[in-house]
């Protein structure tokens, strides 16, 4: 804690002009109550779960997050068919119990030293909803080197606040991988936030609309609605699949019985470069699934490589919206699609590469020595691009010796009152750990829970005498669409209805409002006796 | 009917090319299944309250409108504050029972000769769900003379597709009127589409969220906020006054406890050019409402002209949106607000002066006479612009003697099988019918009873045999916040919560699917046990 004390003096200094507001959270270090303020970069699984158990009564939270509320992903497919109400499945982060302190923005930069965050605040209407996709950078290089600050991922437009802190937990999870391929970004639709789950719903019942319009001047064939019917996936992990299977429900539940002359140009196929999708289930468990997506008529195509996306030529592309997929397999013939679902793998956040360049100085570096100040900075996972934690969910660092190249590992040693959790972190001990919702819950409720049992002061130990983190795997439920699931553990295994009953259960006890507990078994009732919105908006 | 008969061979010839595509309305003429084609263009309270009623075993329903869905527009401003869900307000077009065509797009011409509809179809996911304001051109001519086709309304982009009907009944609705007051279209905000009430609720929850940044390098002085928090709805009609008393609701149920710092800030102000606000109610109404707003602190500022709306200058105006009004009684201090809300009046649809301005030919016109080939146009109402009807709600014409000016009208003679009801009618014997959902939902069920009691076969009876429309005033309630409402029909009077239980319960039974019926109070609990809902998206 010899960091805290001997910045407080420059904190103040640094803030002096900017006097807090009332009753809002103070931007000048707490004092007085003798709560320590736990600073919090993001709002999913791991923010929100992690501010969600933390006592308040103990601590100061303050969470910063481009997001003004957490986005319950299990249940993000049926926002998009219009099974649910968009906000059903979001729990503002303003309404957490007790007290909390909100800024709505991007964490630009932290300065460790000061103990310091610099936020780019912008809470303005239009601010995202939509996954980011950062434009193409070199990969993470093979050593934990620090690599050049290079170009900002998006340039400041709003307020810079300057936020102390404290305690700091990063949570600011990552982005979508497009492993550099064309057109992707620019053509794709991801569906990680709400936003996104919004675009693609209005694209879904665009097309439909689109397709119906009577042959006029300027008419669709029937082989340009099969196109722009299409649905392609890429992607065939848990959330590639359930999209395809929700899809397939709105489709052949809702639109075929409005749309009864398109239901036969309709076409979904799931695309994955593995030899097989849904790699965590067990061989009779997908295939189950594979056997459901055939009688579905859901296409599954593995080992396929996608190698471009872009938009049709002419008025097809312009007016339509018609993409062209290039795949290495099938040459120069292109498949034409309407939506490109895109759920393959996710890339470190651009943040993490900004902070682990970033020199720091050694406590108790020797000043008689020769060498230039040693310094150090995060470790990074060299193939993920995660911060590296310890066992107790720690900000592991590395001796980076001056602006030298010979960086040396310096074990055991963590960055003070600065912890990793969620997909941005990769734990020593657990390295292969999944970067999913349960990880990410698990690893919040433990340093939450860790927090709590220490005495709330200033200066309290570092964790090292806890219980390191376990990962305890609670398995995997996938929806296969049409009122049927598969679920594994290590404990058992579910499929069909069972498992669609276990699914929609679970989903139901875990991280959610009792406003939205109650709203999302009435919207699928509601949806099961009336069908599923489809209104476009 | 003999339009119909003699021009089915050049329709034919029209529409050779466009053959319909298999179970999809079809482009040519129906036939074979002894059914006309009714074309209604709208989908409001005219257009789908008159499909709802029109009878698909007697007529083939074709519905034309930019919008999907259906928006019931009472309920607009609960949604616009989060009491309801947007979805819980819209009936897609597509669900109406029985067979029904829709065409998502914009009527751009129509041809009463060869009885054809020339629609610019959009059913892109970005077409429009908010309000659209045309550029300002000059008021309707005294006289009803048709005027020049001028500049188009927008350039069309969509497919073009010619659809044929056999009897039309136009209810486009009306304009949002901005009197050509500078900055109200590109600044203020509008409340009469489903997309203007999120846009709407988005601005708010962001202006709370803006105010609520810790003070940065770039702050906002108390002052600042002052100005963003002030809620300026200008017009004071039922829609303006409920708008403010639900945007109270909003802020001193839900807002203020999560930003108890704020509250003092904040702001409502109702401006009206009137001596008094709801003039359709009488004065003890009027004042018990009025007595209600001064009690939540809303200010009413009667007889105030809004003379200009400007960004304000700098980061204030570019990066909150900060906006200055000119106010005539204020001289040179503009006021400043965060949310200008415009509901004052509404101007006719600019697709009514382009259908006035077509000659169409007399039927029976005399082939010997020297003058020019006498021809007639559709008959406008000098003061609105908007259509005149007879009594059965047929298009009214008028004799325009070839090009000259000396326009003389036609006394009784209407266009054949074309109807006009809604905000965009203006009827003979009732002109000063108001444009409200009410007089539209009579209009459509009226017209759509009428047709059904005809023998549905081509060439029916025009309908004067049957008994006029007449306007049966089901009374106005207004919603004043706090659990309160006012009532007024010509049989009673209610205020205070009684009014309010009338109001929610009135609305329930009214044009709502079932989905909907329910859904309205699952929100009304859900919202009133848990707050609002306030995730901003």
């Amino acid at each position: 804690m010899s960091l805290h004390g001997s910045n407080v003096a420059r904190c103040r200094q640094l803030i002096a002009k900017s006097r807090a507001p009332a009753r809002c959270f103070s931007v000048t270090r707490s004092n007085g109550t003798g709560k320590e303020r736990v600073v919090i970069l993001g709002s999913g699984w791991a923010g929100y779960g992690f501010a969600r158990t933390l006592d308040p009564a103990k601590y100061e939270r303050v969470i910063i997050s481009p997001r003004s509320y957490f986005v319950f992903t299990p249940l993000l497919a049926s926002t998009s068919v219009g099974t649910l109400e968009f906000r059903t499945i979001l729990e503002p982060v303003r309404r957490l119990p007790g007290k909390v302190g909100f800024l709505q923005g991007w964490a630009d930069d932290i300065d460790f030293e000061r103990k310091t965050i610099s936020v780019e605040a912008n809470a303005a209407e239009d601010a995202a909803s939509t996954t980011v996709v950062p434009a193409p950078s070199p990969p993470p290089s093979e050593t934990s080197r620090p690599e050049s600050l290079g170009t900002p991922f998006k340039a400041p437009k709003g307020d810079l606040v300057n936020i102390p802190y404290d305690k700091l937990v990063i949570a600011c999870g990552a982005y979508s991988q497009t492993f550099g391929i064309e057109g992707v970004r620019e053509h794709a639709h991801f569906l990680r936030d709400i936003g996104d789950a919004r675009r693609i719903r209005l694209r879904v019942l665009s097309l439909f609309e689109q397709c119906a319009y009577p042959r006029g001047l300027d008419h669709l064939s029937d082989d340009d609605k099969r196109q722009l019917l299409h649905f392609a996936i890429v992607g065939g992990g848990p959330t590639g699949i359930e999209f395809a299977a929700e899809l397939h429900d709105l489709i052949h539940d809702d639109l075929a019985p409005i749309y009864p002359e398109l239901a036969p140009l309709v076409s979904i196929t799931v695309y994955d470069v593995a030899p097989k999708v849904l790699p965590m289930f067990d061989q009779a468990l997908a295939k189950y699934a594979m056997d459901t997506f055939a009688r579905h008529k859901i296409n599954v195509k593995t080992e396929h490589h996608l190698e471009r996306l872009r938009l049709a030529e002419g008025e097809f592309g312009r007016r339509h919206g018609a993409l062209k997929i290039k795949i290495k397999e099938y040459g120069d013939d292109e498949v034409g699609a309407g939506l490109v679902v895109w759920s393959t793998g996710l890339m470190a956040n651009p943040l993490i590469a900004k902070l682990a360049a970033k020199q720091v100085p050694l406590p108790g570096a020797n000043p008689l020595s020769t060498s230039p100040p040693a310094t150090r900075h995060l470790l990074r996972d060299a193939r993920t691009g995660g911060v590296m934690t310890d066992a107790y969910l720690r900000a592991r660092t590395v001796i980076s010796a001056g602006e030298g190249p010979n960086a040396k590992p310096e074990p055991d040693s963590v960055l003070e009152d600065v912890y990793v959790i969620g997909d941005c972190a990769v734990m020593e001990n657990e390295p292969a750990l999944p970067k999913t919702a349960q990880v990410a819950a698990q690893q919040a409720a433990y340093l939450a829970k860790t927090l709590n049992r220490r005495k709330a002061v200033a200066g309290g130990n570092s964790g090292a005498a806890e219980k390191p983190f376990r990962f305890r795997n609670w398995g995997t439920l996938t929806y296969l669409g049409n009122w049927k699931a598969i679920h594994q553990s290590q404990a058992d295994e579910l499929k069909g209805w069972v498992a669609w009953v276990v699914w929609r259960g679970a989903y139901l006890t875990k991280s959610m409002s009792w406003r939205n507990k109650l709203l999302v078994p009435i919207y699928w009732v509601v949806s099961w006796i009336f069908g599923r919105g489809i209104s476009r908006f």
